[in-house]
């Protein structure tokens, strides 16, 4: 039996799940009450080339279903494998969803104007006939995550992620204005010993090429104290702006200028080898049920994003060609250290 | 002195008139603060072809500053003059607003990614940084209406509309279920006596002719007791599908068969006349600041649905030839009474 994601909402009763709120446990929406070993995430449902509105912060972008399964392929190629797996699918929101739904839910059900079939859910905020999910008639697109183990069996310790943003509108976070911020981070538990700031670091590489700047917190294994990696999820607002390339995310390989060996080897390969990052998506995501999971203008994104990578790589070499070129990390089994094409 | 709406928000002090709720309040947004004998309506901008988005029911559709505008021009044209004049204007955020906005206010103002000045206000829903007003970077399009008299000076009555929606995304009202809900209304106060029950028959065809479904309460001189006129307040949501003819926007025409003879025959010159509907809204709207006001697909819908207004008045004319064809309403001072040429 396995949970679908990280929220304490998701731990109560199979139809409370689809009263959501519209935040990080948001990916939750949908959930076990179909039996199914994978969910749907976030409600709305946008066109593939629809972008982060320009006035919209990363912490009010909109949720892309198709993201999450974007973000679970690159994870994957990236050879990281910290993220679960990701598939789309068509759902029929009247056999799978109202034909099952307890009153609660159920009386959040409507048909719009244009004769879709709609919910919205209970939440605090946003939960309303205006934010519903709507079917065409009945039909929704949604991507179905398989479920982590319950926290029961295997818990897991979350951490407030050390380069987080501030996530209000005028105010930074202490790291874009420190420039020597990674300094304080490499003395502090639990980043002073381990693999665990490399990790983020991958992290930070995996979430710039996805242009996903909502890393807020990450979790852990608990069983394995430090010595586990963060795993990927949540990222709905990734592959929102592919015209943009959002360099502050790289701030954990820039302010650190450290990098796994096995990461810059596998970037290089992405960059140099006989097939790029994007062919290498474009392959694996060819089978996804609702393909093309990507605009098209993503691409070519992460290929220059792959480079723009090396090239701050770069930067750190001269800034300190004292130093060791490229700080290897103690290899790891399985985390970090597959080639792309062994994906 | 005038006030811009007929909302209690907008008796408090300046600046709390920019903490607005978004509901039929909001038309108040920023009013007096500016000395302007005028108000821009709404959050949010919208490109003139923007239509109500599919599943977005009357009541939870978008508000447009430039159906305000639109809906003044229509009001004079169709000889009610019962809308207060209405004009577009480029709206400076940084000098016009911001500049000086007491620190309630002015703690809602920033400067989007996209780096353009934008503000939220205050309210119980929607007043966040996701449903900010945005300017390119300060220059923001609004719609301004004159001020009606102060409520202290002029009062106001404020009544249900006989004909209003549910405002619920399934109840139905109960003049949409009930073919004789007219005979109820037609001997009840005050639509019992006057001519208050033909001017809301005049209403429901400027809102048909504008597609607005949005016409829940209206407001009276209380002074003139029920020899006044229904005041034509809050437009935001006409003009929001051009496509569409919303017939049930009729009902008080077609339920009670009953129309002014002055309103008959400015829709009968609209129709045969040298000039049609859209020829003088368009030559009306021609000088408006922010032209052009409507999307061109409003110009045939508004000559479209002069003539199902007509063919409904045939209909009730057949339906009951033994009554008189059209019921002459008392004749009034400047009601109702004028031609479009003369608008």
């Amino acid at each position: 039996m396995y949970q679908c994601c990280h929220s304490k909402e998701y731990e109560k009763t199979v139809n409370s799940k689809y009263l959501h709120p519209v935040n990080e446990t948001l990916s939750c929406l949908f959930c076990t009450t179909l039996s199914l070993p994978a969910l749907p995430a976030y409600h709305f449902r946008f066109p593939r080339e629809q972008q982060t509105l320009p006035n919209h912060f990363y912490f009010t972008d909109y949720e892309r279903h198709n993201a999450e399964i974007a973000a679970f392929h690159l994870d994957k190629i990236l050879g990281f494998r910290r993220a679960m797996p990701v598939t789309g699918r068509v759902l029929h929101l009247t056999k799978e969803l109202y034909d099952i739904a307890e009153p609660e839910l159920l009386k959040t059900f409507f048909i719009s104007p244009a004769e879709n079939y709609c919910f919205h859910g209970h939440c605090s905020y946003y939960c309303d006939t205006s934010h519903a999910v709507c079917g065409n008639p009945d039909k929704l697109e949604g991507s179905f995550a398989a479920f982590l183990p319950e926290k029961e069996v295997v818990g897991r310790t979350l951490r407030k992620h050390p380069w987080r943003r501030s996530y209000h509108k005028r105010r930074k976070a202490l790291w874009e204005t420190d420039p020597n911020y990674c300094d304080a981070v490499k003395i502090s538990p639990p980043y002073n010993e381990g693999i665990i700031l490399l990790d983020l670091i991958d992290t930070s590489i995996f979430d710039f090429i996805s242009g996903n700047m909502d890393r807020h917190h990450f979790e852990t294994y608990s069983i394995f104290n430090n010595d586990s990696f963060p795993i990927h999820l949540d990222h709905g607002r990734a592959f929102g702006k592919p015209f943009h390339d959002e360099l502050s995310i790289l701030a954990p390989l820039t302010q650190c200028c450290l990098i796994k060996q096995s990461t810059l080897l596998t970037l290089l390969s992405l960059h140099n080898g006989a097939k790029k990052l994007s062919d290498l998506m474009r392959e694996s995501m060819a089978d996804d049920p609702i393909m093309p999971i990507l605009w098209e203008p993503y691409y070519p994104a992460m290929d220059r994003r792959v480079k723009i990578i090396l090239e701050a790589v770069r930067g750190c070499i001269l800034k300190s060609a004292s130093e060791s070129d490229a700080q290897s990390a103690p290899p790891t089994t399985g985390q970090g250290s597959k080639k792309p094409n062994s994906a």
